[in-house]
């Protein structure tokens, strides 16, 4: 399972996470699949356990079980950030010879470790495995959210129950006066709306209610103690794939996760396609502004629907996305940031409320977007940037959100630069003959045997769902061209070899090169050897030269970055693969097509969806949230 | 024309009006009512003068030229307040024997003087008078409102025309960073109404624009120079009467006045069954506030439309009303204001859009609602002592603001009190027999001559319109009540006498006093000797009970109050009657009643229309906005 020489127990330990131990850790190769079965155990408000819940996820081996876990809203305690110091993030791993480190040690007794406990930030999923996760023990009053960045809870929604004195001839103050006099640490302003409920809803309840505040805004007061259920949900507003995660904003806790296409899509897959929509009818960017609307109100009546909580119960969403993005949602006209000199109609986006948006949530539910660096580097780095802690952190690192339109930024502890670079829709699946998006049926892993014999399979295919074929992701593109590289069926320059080189470098291979009209294709997938090429999942030359169109864009964003401050690949710490799609990449692969610098792939890290965690921290802190501001300026 | 020995000439100097001068000023004795006939001149844009218009006003007896017109939406130049310092307020009385002041003799040389020039804010209106009214010279930096307050403009509403440099690669500030570094001075929020609009407006203006700014909220970007066009609208809500100034808020100017019944008549004539409806009927709040809009909104079209101006250039209303008013016009619930204890909701009102009072202006246009001093003493009289200046006057003042509820204020210079008394509608003709509103055919004016013999008219009516009677309002009420107690119809104790003392005591009159069903009567208006008695417009012996219930209440206001700071009746320097109702009282009648201390005539001033002139100021103003704040702690 070794990489090679590149590899090394003193590289991990060196990250900072596993110290060497008895058992040797299981590494990985940066290739692959794993699938994680979680046992949920959770108790019922008077502290009687229910019966667990069952999960399944699939993530990239190396990610940790506590990332997975949080990735997928699927919350373990914890109060250190993953750094194996609160001890607190237990789980039982079931049947896993999983490597013991000195934390689980000083955690757990030897009965325990035999039994499969062990922290949950310190277990690298490098096969499949059953973890058992055990209620959660305390109300936190910190979370760990972005790239095991710790942060102290005190979100912008704000809940204090308060039991008043009733009014009296002695005692006219008005009601508004009455509730703010016991709430007297916050300068509280009351809008139209809670004005319109306020003396109703206090004589209703005795005087004794909930007030609902965001920052210094009094958005509403609920009857009697509702402090426990506020609620916000963050969003990533990606161009292809929007992201929703709801939070429970008093303990941390992710309550559900959920995905799903943009609705925009049917106007263009990247956002110059849908800004020339906007110029072509001027119509069309209301029908942007509404289909953003609708995606996001999908997404929050999912993961509401999901967790069994009542939308009105809603009280912020935060929305990390492009300038584009932003602009669409906000149905800001997108015109200037298409065309020479490329502007922002502003870099701030204004306050608005969510149902501004057409989200059905607490009707004064306040909508956060990020702001913007620039028109290409837009709410969503601002948020990944907070996310990964570049801001505050002193190795040299690179962070590449991978998608359509790709951000670039690197930093050396002092300086931060950022880029950005049009990769096209290739790593989303759009502009691929046979290209879809990672869902059921999609093939998201490759490896070729070059020289399989009879009943050994020359293709081994890794499918998302375990079903049948349909087409080819990003993250299989990625593979499927590193693959052909490695086994000499594409040359340097990317040309498919003639027929008959391939019969001599890859004999099992070569009757999977076939042609569709006059291009080149590899089939991926024949269901029988009598199927016609054009019916198989297949990877053309056209699409291999939509890869190395990307390829190029990024690794200039990268290239131009280092040489501005005067660095070599090598010296570059950690190179963070951010983006629906950069995570679930095969490092080992991302290495080989040259998208990131030539590292161990240990030093390669899947970051996760780290503009949605940057939406989280926004709301769970809004110290954090202040934090976006400096990288402004 | 003397009110005998409580007049002095010396009075009228010490009020610091009118110098003694050669010709006798012409004083009056506080009745009746005086026609000015205006010819207003005015200069169109490039400085050519344009047709004059006419303007007839009617207004009590003593009130200036310059506050007759102000009251009325007739722009006259000034700055210095009314106190005959700027020498500004040119007019020419046509063929009037008007009093020559020292300062006409340094403004106007001997022939201007003979032509009839005259400073219209020393001119006192004393008999009907004919007055032409020459083009405003100058925009002025400071306007004249409330009772002789001089102003400094400074308005909420700004306009800042900008010309910016188009963006380049070089310069790639986004759309509205180039807007506000061109506004240094301000701190501009803007809004999402705006940044939707702005990067077009700016495109299609070729960068030349026009930022349209409330307070330091960036509310509209207009292609090309619109800074000339700025409006405002002032309203007095009042429970019975509602009344709209169009102002332009770059020079001060009223454009425009108009007035109609508050459409929630139907629901109440008081605050009480107003309040007392909206608990019969969870739907009658939403019914009020709809009808509070409604009619703020009629108000608004009508000002426009006589000024000829754009209701989407209107972008700020101020709106002085009672605690009842304000909360239905907002939407909030009043029950709390009607029952004991008496709380408000909120003393300060919330920020609004004028959209959501049901206003179609600019959409963004805000609604400013002028903050409470408790249930009963509302923004109306907050308004009101804006325009006063009570806040700044060294004088003992009383200040009575005359309607369904009455509002009372007493000053000493030092200390400011107040209070409020429930008068009843009987002050605009409610619960009187042949009560109505201050229109068209309503008996004003009253006066009664008990031995009038042969053609001698005993009765001598003045009626609004000076068409056929055909009620009685509020002013005519107190005027008869008056009347009869003066020639002894009516006892001291409020009762008519019996028919046989009638005979001896006013032989010219005893055959007005009828009965009608049981009650007993005096015929105001008898179309014929033979008409009946019911189809008369008549007082009865009700109508007076219920003035009296009136006076008395007011009376124990201002008693209490005065007594609150061991004050005589003498002491009061100045007694202020405000209201529609309130200012178009006989102050010798108001005197006769005990609606006021025993004073002269002359200490009694009509104020106008207070809370409108108080809500003209905060529009102007954001000074004297602000002083508004320091009234309620």
């Amino acid at each position: 399972m070794s990489d090679g020489p590149d590899f090394s127990l003193a590289d991990v330990a060196r990250e900072g996470l596993i110290e060497p131990s008895g058992a040797e850790p299981a590494n990985h190769d940066g290739t692959g699949r794993v699938d994680l079965a979680f046992t949920i155990h959770s108790l019922a408000e008077g502290g009687a356990e229910v019966p667990p819940t069952q999960r399944g996820v699939r993530v990239p081996p190396g990610v940790t079980v506590f990332d997975a876990a949080s990735w997928n809203g699927i919350a373990i305690d914890s109060t250190c950030g993953g750094h194996g110091t609160c001890h607190k993030c237990k789980i039982r791993v079931e049947g896993g010879q999983v490597p013991i480190t000195r934390h689980d040690v000083r955690t757990f007794n030897s009965e325990q470790i035999a039994q499969g406990w062990r922290l949950g930030c310190l277990v690298q999923a490098t096969r499949n495995l059953a973890v058992e996760v055990p209620p959660l023990t305390t109300r936190p009053k910190a979370a760990t959210v972005g790239i095991g960045r710790q942060v102290i809870l005190r979100p912008a929604v704000q809940k204090r129950y308060v039991e008043l004195q009733e009014a009296t001839l002695a005692d006219q103050r008005t009601d508004l006066a009455r509730l703010t006099d016991a709430i007297d640490d916050l300068e509280l302003t009351a809008d139209l709306h809670v004005l319109r409920r306020l003396s109703t809803v206090l004589r209703e309840a005795d005087f004794k209610v909930t007030a609902v505040i965001v920052d210094e805004d009094l958005i509403d007061v609920e009857p009697g103690d509702t402090s426990a259920h506020r609620y916000a949900i963050a969003f990533d507003l990606g161009t292809t794939t929007v992201v929703g995660t709801l939070l429970d904003v008093g303990t941390g806790t992710p309550l559900a996760v959920t995905s799903m296409l943009n609705k925009q899509q049917p106007f263009g897959g990247d956002v110059i396609t849908r800004i020339s929509a906007t110029m072509m009818d001027k119509d069309t960017l209301g029908r942007l502004q509404e289909a953003a609307g609708a995606t996001l109100a999908e997404l929050a009546g999912q993961v509401c629907r999901q967790a069994g909580i009542d939308p009105a119960q809603v009280y912020e969403v935060a929305i990390a996305g492009n300038a584009t993005m932003t602009a669409l949602a906000l149905g800001i006209d997108p015109e200037p940031l298409g065309v020479a000199p490329f502007v922002m109609t502003s870099a701030q986006p204004p306050s608005v409320l969510a149902a501004e948006l057409g989200l059905t949530l607490h009707p004064r539910a306040r909508a956060f977007f990020f702001p913007a660096l620039g028109a290409y580097v837009g709410g969503d780095i601002v948020a990944g940037m907070l996310a990964t802690g570049m801001d505050r952190d002193k190795r040299t690192r690179l962070f590449i959100d991978v998608g359509t339109n790709c951000e670039i930024v690197l930093s050396d502890g002092d300086t931060i630069l950022s880029t950005a670079a049009p990769a096209g829709p290739a790593f989303e699946g759009g502009a691929i003959r046979c290209g879809m998006r990672a869902a059921d049926g999609a093939i998201e892993v490759i490896k070729l045997d070059p020289t399989a014999l009879g009943d050994e399979p020359a293709v081994t295919l890794g499918v998302i769902g375990d079903v049948e074929p349909r087409g080819l992701c990003g993250s299989g593109l990625v593979d499927a061209v590193a693959e052909l590289v490695r086994v000499g069926l594409l040359d340097s320059s990317g040309r498919m070899v003639p027929d008959e080189s391939a019969k001599e470098i890859a004999p099992a291979l070569a009757d999977r090169l076939a042609k569709i009209g006059e291009e080149r294709v590899f089939l991926l997938h024949r269901p029988t050897p009598e199927t016609e090429p054009a019916e198989c999942v297949y990877l053309s030359q056209r699409d291999v030269r939509e890869l190395q169109f990307a390829k190029a864009a990024i690794s200039t964003g990268w290239t131009l970055l280092l040489e501005q401050l005067g660095l070599e690949h090598r010296d570059v710490q950690q190179v963070q693969l951010a983006g629906s799609f950069g995570s679930y990449l095969s490092t080992a692969s991302a290495v080989r097509n040259g998208l990131v610098p030539k590292l161990t792939v240990l030093r390669i890290v899947a970051a996760g969806n780290v503009a949605g965690e940057g939406a989280k921290m926004a709301l769970l802190s809004v110290r954090e949230r202040a934090g976006a501001r400096p990288l402004l300026e």
